[in-house]
C-alpha cells in the first residue's frame, strides 16, 4: 500500500515518528553525529506521504514530502542494506551522465555525504555549491534513515531543477570501500533508475460522503510470470441491474511484497453495445485473448507506481453502473520484473470508492492532440521535433456550456519516441495558463495527473496540445497512428460537467501534405516516388532526408490548414465545416518561468560532512 | 583634429591635466563636493585619447579611454552650456526607449548624478543599480566636465551591455528646472544620437621611418551646402611619374569648427585603364559629375567620426603610385549638417603619410560575403532576417599562401536594410575566431577598423560573412544589387601580404532558387507569377510572403548550394568548378561569450549623488 494517510484507509502506514519511538532505545546504533541546519527546516510533523521503492528488490525505499513555501522537497531514504554507501540523484531522463547526486559514501571507516555531479562522460565531482543539505541519518532495525533536503531551483548550473511532472530518480548501491568520490566508477556499480512525480499537488481532500462503498478490482492470485514485463488483463463485472453510481476515489490495492514490481493498473469500462464479454485472466498480449476485450477502453481508474489515492473534486463524480453502460470491467496490471523473480503471487488491484447519492455533476474525459494518422510524421534522425494538435475556439464555442468546463486531472500519453508533451490554454489568441506540462514526459510512466489548479475553459477557448518527439534512433520516419512504433500526442484531460465532447482533435490537411510530397517530389534531384497512389506512410518512408525536407515539413506543419475532429464520440463530429481550418494564431505567448532561487535556511555547508555510521562492513 | 597622441602630428591636443592647470587659480565655482571611489579608477595620467563630439553644435564634447584591464570606459563629457542637466547614454540603436542613462539633472538650487534607465514608453526610472559611477565634476570656462566610469558589462539587465563595434550613444539636454528623474518628458527635450566606436582596440602604434612623407588629399575651400546630406566629391592628383610608395599611416585633417559636419571621408584610387579623369569638384550626386568617376572606386583611406589615425602593421603598407596604378584619386566627403548651416566652408580632408622605403608587403583589400546579386533576397517585413555569404576551403585553397595572410583591419558593408555583420572562420568545420562582428551595425557608421587582434588565415580555411537585415518597413521583398534599396553583406578586410584573390563571394545557385519559385508556385493557392521569363527581382515581388514561403526560403539559403565567385579581380575567375559548390557544414559553433560582471572597484552609491553646481538659471 502506497498511500499513508490514515483516512480512509488504515492500512499499515511508515511514519519516522512511530519508527522512532519504536526503536528509541536502540541508541547504540542509532547515533547521528552530525544533524546540520536544522532550524526550521526538518518537517514537522516529519511526515512523509509519498512513497516509492527505487529498486526492483526494495533495498532502497525513498519517502518525501513537498513544501511549496519553502520551494523545497524533504527526502527520507531508508536504505535496508547498507554496505559503502549510496548514490541518489536526479537527470534529465534517468541517465547517469550529466547527473545531480546526493552521494553517501564509506571508505569502511569513515562516511560522508555531499552533493555531486557527474560529467557527460559519468564521471563524478563534488559540487563546488553543497544543496543537498543533510538533515539526519539514523540505524534502525530495517535500515539507515537519511533525511535531506533540496530547493526545487538552486541556481547551480551543475543542479537539476526540479519541475513540475516525472522526475527521473537514479540510484547506485555502493559495494565496496571507496576512498574518494572521484574513485567511484559509475557504470561499474548496481544502479537504477525510477520514475516518479515529485512536485505532488497540495490539494485537500474533500470529505467522503457517510454512504460511501468500496468494490476492489484485483487480480485473483495471479502468479507474476518470470519475465521483465507483462500487461495480465482481468475481467470484472458489476451486479445485474447495478445502478448509476458516482466514483468519487480510488487507491491502489498492493499485495505486501511486490511493491517494486507492480508498475501501473487501469481499470477500464467495457463498450456498452456489446450486451456481454467473456470471462478472461491473463497476459494481454496472449492470443488467447478474446478479441473483444479491445472493446474496454473508457478509463474508468489509473494508477501507478508513486501516486497516491485519487479523489474527484467535490461537486463531481465518475458515473458507472445504469442503463447505457456496461457491466463489464477490464483490470489491466503492468507487472514490472527485471530481476525475473519467479513464483510470486499478486492479487493487485483498485478500490473503487462509489456513492449512490450523485454529486451534482457527473465527470468526463475529453481527448486533446492529435488524431491519430500518418499526415502527422516525425522525420528520422530528430532530437526534439515538435507536433501540435488544436481544439479550436470554432469547436468549443459550439461544444461547451457558457459556464463553461472545469479540468482538474490530465493523463499524457505518446508512443515511445515522446520525450515532452504540454497542453496550453488560450483566449482570444493569447496564451492564458498551462494546462498540464510535462519537460521529463516518458512513455513508460503515464499516470493520471491531478492539477495543481482547476483550468476553466469557456466556449472559443483554444487548447493547444505540443508533444516533443526524439527519433534519433530510427532510421526511417515515424507516422502517426495505433502501432507501438507509430506516434500519438494525447492529452486526456478529466473535467466537469459532463460535455458531449469527447475528442477535439486535429490533423494537418491531407491536401496540403499531398502538395509537401509534390514539392520534394519536384525541388529533390533524387528520383523518390511520393506518388499519390502510395499510402501516406509510403510516402514518407521515401522521402530523402536532408534538412531542407525536414525544415519544410515543420513549415508545413506550422502553416498549413488543418483538419478538425471536434467529436461527439469517436465517430461522430458535431455539425459543422472542419476542413481546412485555420491555424489558430498565437500573438502572445506565456513566458518560461524563471527559476527563483530562495535563500536557503541556514548555512550550507562548503564540503561533503562526515557522518559517524560506525565501521561498515561487506556483509 | 582628432587625435591627441602628439606624435607625429603636435595638433592641439585637449587633456585634463593640461586644462586643469591652466584654470586652477578659478576656484570659485569649480568645487567639487562629491568625488566617489577615487581609489584607483580615476584614469592615471587622465587621458582620453577618443573624442567625438555629440551634438551638431558642439554643445556636448564627448571623450573617453578604454581600459581592457579593468574591463571599463572612462568618460569625461564637456558641456559647454549648462542649463538644468543632461542626459547621456546608449542604447541598441539609438533609441529613447528601452536606453540605459547616466543623468545630471538641476532644479535650480540642487544637482543631482544617477544612472537611469528608459522604459518601452521613453519613460525615465532609476535605476536600482547605479552602474555609471561619478568620478568628478568641475567647472571650466568652456564648460562642466564630468568625468565618470561604466564597466563594459553590469549584468545588471537594465544596463546596456558594451561589446566591439558601433556603440549607438544618445543625449538630451534639459533646458528647464527639474524636480525629479520622473518628471523629465524624454520626448520633449532636445536630444539626438552619435555613433561611435567605443571599445577601440588597444594597438601599439609601429613607429614611422625617418623619410616618412605627408600629403593632404584636401576639400579646396568648400561652401558646404545647406542640407542635411551632402555627398562631396573632389579630384586630385599624383604627380607624373610618381613612383610606388607604400602608405603606411593616415590621419584626417579638419577644419576647426567643423568637427561635428564632417561625418566621413574616403580617398579612393581611379582605375589604371583609363589615361586621365575630368577635374571635378562638387556634390557626388550631381547631374554635372562625369561618369567616369565611378570608376575611382579603389579605397585609399577611409575615416569616419570618432576614428584616429590609421596605422597599417610594421610589415606592410598600401602601394600607391608607380606603373600600373592610377595617377587619380577622389575624395568623398559625407557633410551632415542637420541644422543647415549657411556659408560654412570646409577644407578637411586626409593626410596620407608614405614612405619610398617600400615595406616587407604590400597590404590588399579582399571583399567577402555576398555577390550583387538578386538571387539573395530578404523579404518584406522581417524584423531579423540572416543572409550567409561564404569563401569556401576550396577557394583560399587555390589563392592563399601556404603562409597565409594575416586580416588586421575590416569595414563592413550594407545598405539601409542591415543591423548586424559578423565574420566568422572556420578550419576542419569548426569555427574558430570571430574577424570582425558589430551587433549593433548601422550603415551610416562604416568605418575601417583595426581588428583587436590580426587574423591569419590559411588555405582551407573558410570565412563566413552574416548579415542581419530589418525589412519591417517595407512591403515587397529587398533583393542583393547595388541600389541604395537593394541589400549587400560585404566585410572588405585588409591584410598582408596582397594576393590575386580580390574577391572571394558567394551567392545561392540559381537554379534552386528557381526551384523555389516553382515551389512557391505550386504551393499556394493564389495565381502568382513566378515564371521563368520574368526577372528574379519580379519574381520575389510577386511571392505572397506567408510564413511558409518565407520559412521555405530560408530552408532553401541553409541547404541549397552556392555559386562561389573566386576572383583575382571582380570579373576574372580564379580557374574551377564553381558553380552548385556545397555549403560549407560547421560541425562545431563558436561560443557565445558570456558576460562578465567584474567587482566595481569601491562602493558602488546605492541613490544618485548630489553635487554641488551652484545654482543653475537659464541663460
Amino acid at each position: 500500500m502506497q498511500t499513508s494517510r490514515s483516512k480512509p484507509c488504515s492500512c499499515p502506514s511508515f511514519k519516522l515518528r512511530e519508527v522512532a519511538s519504536m526503536y528509541f532505545t536502540m541508541i547504540a546504533v542509532f547515533l547521528v553525529i552530525l544533524v546540520v541546519a536544522l532550524q526550521g527546516s526538518v518537517p514537522r510533523g516529519s511526515d512523509f506521504p509519498y512513497k516509492v521503492p527505487l529498486d526492483p528488490q526494495g533495498l532502497l525505499e525513498l519517502s518525501w514530502n513537498v513544501s511549496y513555501p519553502e520551494q523545497a522537497v524533504h527526502f527520507q531514504l531508508l536504505v535496508r542494506d547498507l554496505q559503502f554507501g549510496l548514490l541518489f540523484g536526479m537527470s534529465d531522463r534517468g541517465e547517469f551522465e550529466n547527473a545531480d547526486l546526493a552521494v553517501l559514501w564509506s571508505d569502511g571507516r569513515n562516511s560522508y555525504f555531499g552533493d555531486a555531479w557527474s560529467d557527460a562522460k559519468g564521471q563524478l565531482h563534488m559540487d563546488s555549491q553543497q544543496d543537498y543539505q543533510l538533515l539526519g541519518a539514523r540505524r534502525a532495525p530495517e535500515g539507515l534513515y537519511l533525511l535531506f533536503r533540496r530547493a526545487f531551483s538552486t541556481c547551480d548550473p551543475k543542479d537539476y531543477l526540479i519541475e513540475d511532472g516525472t522526475v527521473h530518480l537514479i540510484y547506485g548501491i555502493l559495494e565496496k570501500p571507496v576512498h574518494s568520490l572521484q574513485a567511484i566508477n559509475i557504470s561499474a556499480i548496481h544502479r537504477g533508475l525510477q520514475r516518479v512525480q515529485l512536485l505532488k499537488p497540495n490539494i485537500t481532500v474533500p470529505e467522503l460522503p457517510s454512504d460511501i462503498k468500496t468494490m476492489e478490482i484485483t487480480a485473483p492470485d495471479v502468479v507474476i510470470p518470470s519475465q521483465e514485463t507483462t500487461y495480465w488483463c482481468y475481467m470484472a463485472e458489476l451486479a445485474e441491474g447495478f445502478p448509476k453510481h458516482h466514483i468519487i476515489m480510488y487507491e491502489p490495492v498492493i499485495t505486501a511484497g511486490n511493491e517494486a514490481l507492480v508498475h501501473h493498473m487501469e481499470v477500464f469500462q467495457c463498450a456498452a453495445k456489446f450486451d456481454s464479454f467473456p470471462h478472461y485472466n491473463g497476459p494481454c498480449d496472449s492470443k488467447m485473448k478474446p478479441d473483444r476485450l479491445n472493446y474496454c477502453r473508457h478509463v474508468l481508474a489509473a494508477w501507478a507506481m508513486g501516486a497516491q489515492a485519487f479523489y474527484y473534486p467535490e461537486e463531481a463524480g465518475l458515473a458507472f453502473g445504469g442503463p447505457g453502460s456496461s457491466r463489464y470491467l477490464r483490470l489491466e496490471i503492468h507487472y514490472h520484473n527485471p530481476l525475473v523473480f519467479k513464483g510470486r503471487r499478486d492479487s493487485s488491484g483498485i478500490r473503487l470508492y462509489y456513492t449512490a447519492t450523485l454529486r451534482r455533476y457527473d465527470a468526463g474525459i475529453m481527448e486533446l492532440g492529435l488524431v491519430y494518422t500518418p499526415v502527422m510524421a516525425i522525420p528520422p534522425g530528430e532530437d526534439a521535433f515538435l507536433l501540435t494538435g488544436y481544439c479550436t475556439d470554432k469547436c468549443t464555442q459550439l461544444a461547451l456550456p457558457a459556464a463553461g468546463i472545469r479540468i482538474f486531472a490530465s493523463q499524457l500519453h505518446t508512443h515511445l519516441a515522446g520525450r515532452k508533451v504540454v497542453t496550453v490554454l488560450s483566449r482570444d489568441g493569447r496564451e492564458r495558463q498551462v494546462v498540464n506540462a510535462d519537460g521529463h514526459y516518458s512513455p513508460h510512466f503515464q499516470e493520471i495527473r491531478m492539477l495543481k489548479e482547476v483550468v476553466a475553459v469557456f466556449p472559443g477557448d483554444e487548447l493547444i496540445t505540443t508533444c516533443t518527439y526524439n527519433t534519433e534512433d530510427r532510421s526511417r520516419a515515424t507516422v502517426g497512428g495505433f502501432g507501438i512504433l507509430e506516434e500519438m500526442c494525447v492529452n486526456y484531460v478529466h473535467y466537469y460537467p459532463q460535455t458531449q465532447l469527447e475528442l477535439c482533435k486535429s490533423a494537418v490537411d491531407p491536401g496540403y501534405l499531398h502538395r509537401y510530397f509534390n514539392l520534394v517530389n519536384r525541388f529533390n534531384d533524387e528520383e523518390v516516388c511520393t506518388c499519390p497512389q502510395v499510402s501516406v506512410p509510403q510516402q514518407f518512408f521515401s522521402v530523402p532526408w536532408n534538412t531542407f525536407n525536414r525544415d519544410v515539413l515543420k513549415s508545413l506543419y506550422g502553416f498549413a490548414p488543418i483538419s478538425m475532429h471536434c467529436n461527439k464520440s469517436s465517430a461522430v463530429r458535431f455539425p459543422g465545416d472542419w476542413e481546412k481550418q485555420p491555424l489558430p494564431t498565437i500573438t502572445e505567448r506565456l513566458r518560461e518561468p524563471v527559476p527563483r532561487c530562495p535563500p536557503t535556511p541556514g548555512p550550507r555547508p562548503a564540503a561533503p560532512v562526515p557522518l559517524n555510521l560506525g565501521e561498515l562492513r561487506r556483509d
